[in-house]
């Protein structure tokens, strides 16, 4: 069984057993009586901030057993208090042991509230400063400040002293992203962050996101699941050489030849020694959003101050340059191949015969077998593959506990997405299964018109200069909230080159207030989900173009280009519910998938792709006059 | 000829002279060596961060010459430098003599950056704390020590020191605000407060923003141009009697009676002293964006403690009690009826016989007329009325000297309002002035017809809980960006309950952070502006709904009911470009206009709104199948 529902990148396990009894808190408190310590925060991070952590940085799956990726703990002498948002409390009163665990909201009682209404004079509350970012302590310190407990920064993690069996840290090879898909050299990137530097008025910057050093120093690795991150630290001076921490033992001849370049290396145990050497009377930009404290206490115990701006290299990231712009349309012609192949696929199987793994298992294998020279280096995230109610599932993820088959007269929710040497892809489609002579229920015909609605306002946008992601976000929920329906979600996320799959500073949601800039890839997704149903997103990518004059028009605006290619199910399309616009731009968008994919595709699925992309009109309608 | 072109509310003469030679800035120059300075701000502002300054704080303007409605003045021993944003460019330019002063953006280069790359450690800055905020204080600060500069808060204001024919502060008579259209008590009013500051964790607050003291205590007066402020402070605490801080020579007999229910009653010049007496070991609510920074040092130095929150009272404020929103809508009808009258008078009128002024006149006419029994207390504005290329000017004020003729071939854009006891109005049309047989320009409808679409789109949006009006912008714009097209404004301020008419804190803009809720009464306006040629705005005032079910929805939803009541220009509308949700919009509402006015129209306006008002219909177009 458990060797049929393996995949090349995906595991289909269910969760480990709950963590059962107290042994670990009570040995955690041993440790926090022996540093004198109430209360103790254990988040769910690690020192570079990642969102997939390493397995040696899951503390807090270790500790409580709740494995979200997103969380806290407090723990106290005599309480263990996990904090977790809207979309996880459930699953932490699942995964932990309810005689010693409470569950509080992330969002509405944050660890910080929690501790201004906790603790008391009498109270030492106790951290891993390399574990907080820099904004993080600040709210910390306030909530003690105000309470008028002690606050302690630790030299060493304290789960780390009784979690015997910790495994390692990651220490996969380390490879060369070449310059084919990087677009800029190293020095060229290099040129970019000390002008960043200069008008930051900071002497260096210490790079916490990996996804910074690995864009700055065109490297890749496989440190974490899914995403080609090589977990290191940089120091970069605003003139000379740069300082990469990253162990020499993952790094082979070409690669350490290639490195040495544009930067001395270090091993990464060296960060601290090497930070204090260099930073005495220089001012250091560090991202207080990413950045750990305990880097800010170096720097300032060193003799350097602290310049708290946002990381230099995410904006030059996130706007990518032609090659990466170019590599992502390719990718994404590659993977709409293995889409539509897996769609035309699945159209063909009788209801019945087809469960969420097996769907999510012949998806990876699509994308495997399409790769052709350029390999599918991984999934980009493990695939939300959701039939039914578990389609209403935001961040659903399918495990041999789980497992639902594909039945007549449900949806099916599938995204996905795949790592490219040139690209990274995000894609979800949203299809009826129906048996024979069946025709989807007008419920779902409605709720897949009206996101598809918000999802085409989105593509159709112009916008002016200095426009965020917070003044488009309602675009893709308008004809929804007209209708008293919404997404509990963002409607896109920024994403990487080869990199991240979540990847700012760039997104279009109520929090998105980074200015969209040329060449920043967003993914479009608007959603419907009913709990206990069904679910519906549709999602593309984006790339935000330059801004280009309109004929008539006063202004030259940006716009989106669409990059994913994949068919919309037209059976699911109410046309008279879109307007002429909206309509016109879905015949268009089906018309440019047909003609990009059909040479690529067996004639089979070419001939099934013309009937499921044939345009779509209104029915004439006698109007009265 | 000034005779004639009086009206009662409205001055329309031409600015006052430019104030020549470089005398005064000498004069304050004398004044700034005698206290050691080196730099001295001079800021558009009075104690009380009112929009409309009454004369006597017009330091600005009678220092420099420049009678903008924001702007902010530095002034070294060598230099003066003027700080105005982009609509006050050329005006400030205008105004003051440029042999003695500099012009600079407050936008790019606002007075706290422009002293960062200004000022040196030899340098002191003065200014007078009563005239900043907190948080500008809390900037410039930065700026003096970023630069080592020294920094020294005066006690007394160096302009007045040479200003010899200062006017004296407002002291017109106070009038109480009845029960009848405040809807609440002051009592009832005062556990709001008390409930607020209990939730800041605050003993008591210092209201400083007179909209919050009227409202609060129920009062109106006329200290400022076309806005019913009495200029008072008030102290508020969270259990007992408040203090408010009013000239008694203000009050008649039976509106002091009615205040001492609630509040002691002091002289304004009372107020730091007896704060200085209260505060002491209490927790002292200030808004940061609003409180004059002399009150935190006046807490402080007394031994109190500055809570920094938004102000207790301007939520509460916004958020409209019924009888205000009834009273709001009354005010509508009868200002709706004025508003046709006028539009029924201009239509009647021959192209090149009214001009910007006379029109303005007549408007004014047709408020004071159609008043009634509740009279036209003020017009709630200086009337923006522009004809042609005066038009494309957002902030346009007639005068003598700019006075156009409404031309045949051009638009004509009125933006007006009244004050009356039950409500405060503002709304603009924008109408063609034609000869007879004469058609619109194709272009003119076009524009005419996107706004149309921006405003009808924020009409019928509908919105979950905890949206805000960034949240909402872009629905009034998307179909003018779409057609390269923008507008260099918010969609929509907050209006007072007979009280201001910019009144936050809810607005619809990109900086739109609050969140909208039940009875918050806002405009709805987007426009289009082409520099030299025309301008056209739409303006409405909506209220914020209750969330209200929708058939086949989950989610309650708030939405917009709009209360103004005119026709707009249909001969400008271009029913194709109309959604059929948008037209049916349109032809509801001028269906409620023609119901609502109809009765209160003498039969000939009567029978022209009729026209105005019948229902638009696209033309049956075949469709090819």
């Amino acid at each position: 069984m458990a060797q049929e529902n393996k995949s090349t990148f995906q595991d289909f396990s269910a969760p480990k057993e709950q963590v059962r009894g107290g042994g670990r808190l009570e040995a955690l408190r041993a440790q926090m009586k022996a540093h004198g310590l109430t209360h103790l925060c254990v988040p769910h991070a690690d020192e570079q901030r990642n969102e997939y952590l390493p397995e040696c940085a899951e503390r807090l799956a270790w500790l409580s057993g709740f494995t979200g990726s997103a969380g806290e703990a407090i723990v106290t002498l005599s309480k263990a208090v996990l904090f977790v948002d809207g979309r996880y409390t459930l699953q932490a009163a699942d995964q932990t042991d309810q005689d010693y665990w409470t569950v509080e909201s992330l969002v509405e009682t944050p660890p910080h509230a929690w501790l201004k209404t906790n603790l008391t004079a009498k109270d030492c509350l106790g951290i891993d400063p390399k574990l907080h970012t820099i904004n993080e302590v600040d709210r910390l310190t306030k909530a003690t400040e105000a309470t008028d407990a002690e606050f302690i920064t630790l030299e060493d993690n304290l789960v780390d002293a009784i979690w015997t069996d910790r495994p390692s840290p990651p220490n996969q090879p380390v490879h060369i992203h070449d310059f084919e898909y990087a677009g800029e050299t190293t020095s060229q990137k290099l040129k970019k962050v000390a002008a960043a530097l200069a008008d930051a008025k900071a002497d260096l910057c210490v790079l916490t996101d990996a996804s910074s050093v690995c864009w700055l120093f065109n490297i890749r690795g496989s440190d974490v699941a899914h995403t080609p991150l090589v977990l290191a630290h940089a120091i970069v001076p605003s003139e000379g050489y740069a300082q990469l921490f990253i162990d020499g033992a993952r790094l082979d001849m070409k690669t350490k030849a290639f490195l040495t370049q544009s930067a001395d290396l270090h091993d990464e145990s060296q960060l601290m020694a090497m930070l204090a050497d260099v930073v005495a009377g220089k001012a250091v930009l560090l991202d207080p959003n990413h950045a750990s404290f305990a880097l800010k206490e170096e720097v300032e115990a060193a003799g350097g101050t602290v310049v708290t701006e946002k990381d230099p290299v995410a904006l030059p990231r996130a706007r990518k340059n032609p090659q990466e712009s170019d590599g992502a349309r390719t990718a994404h012609i590659r993977d709409g191949v293995a889409v539509t192949r897996f769609l035309h696929w699945l159209d063909c199987q009788k209801p019945g015969s087809v469960d969420e793994i097996s769907a999510a298992k012949r998806l990876e294998q699509c994308r495997i077998n399409s790769a052709g020279n350029m390999p599918l280096r991984d999934i980009s995230f493990d695939t939300i593959s959701g039939a039914g109610p578990n389609g209403a599932i935001v961040h659903y993820r399918v495990t041999e506990d789980t497992n639902r088959t594909l039945k007549a007269g449900e949806l099916y929710l599938v995204d996905s997405g795949g790592q490219y040497d040139d690209g990274t892809t995000d894609i979800t489609r949203t299809v009826p299964i129906l048996a024979k002579d069946q025709a989807p229920q007008a419920e779902h015909i409605r709720a897949y018109t009206l996101v598809l609605k918000g999802h085409i306002s989105l593509s159709l946008a112009r916008f002016p200069q200095n426009t965020r992601g917070v003044d488009l976000d309602v675009l893709a929920r308008n004809a929804l909230w007209r209708h008293g329906l919404d997404y509990a979600h963002g409607t896109g996320h920024g994403i990487g080159s080869y990199l991240s799959v979540h990847e700012g500073p760039q997104n279009i949601s109520r929090r998105g207030m980074e200015v969209l800039q040329p060449g920043m890839i967003l993914s479009n997704e608007p959603g419907y989900y009913k709990t206990g149903a069904y679910g519906i997103r549709l999602e593309n990518l984006v790339i935000v173009s330059e801004p280009l004059p309109i004929p008539g028009g006063d202004l030259n605006m940006h716009g989106f280009e669409t990059i994913t290619l994949a068919p919309f199910d037209t059976r699911l399309v109410d046309a008279m519910l879109l307007d002429d616009d909206e309509l016109a731009w879905l015949n268009a968008y089906h018309d440019w998938v047909r003609r990009e994919l059909t040479p690529l595709l067996p004639d089979d699925t070419a001939d099934w792709l013309a009937g499921k992309t044939a345009a779509l009109s209104k029915p004439t309608l006698a109007t009265s006059t």
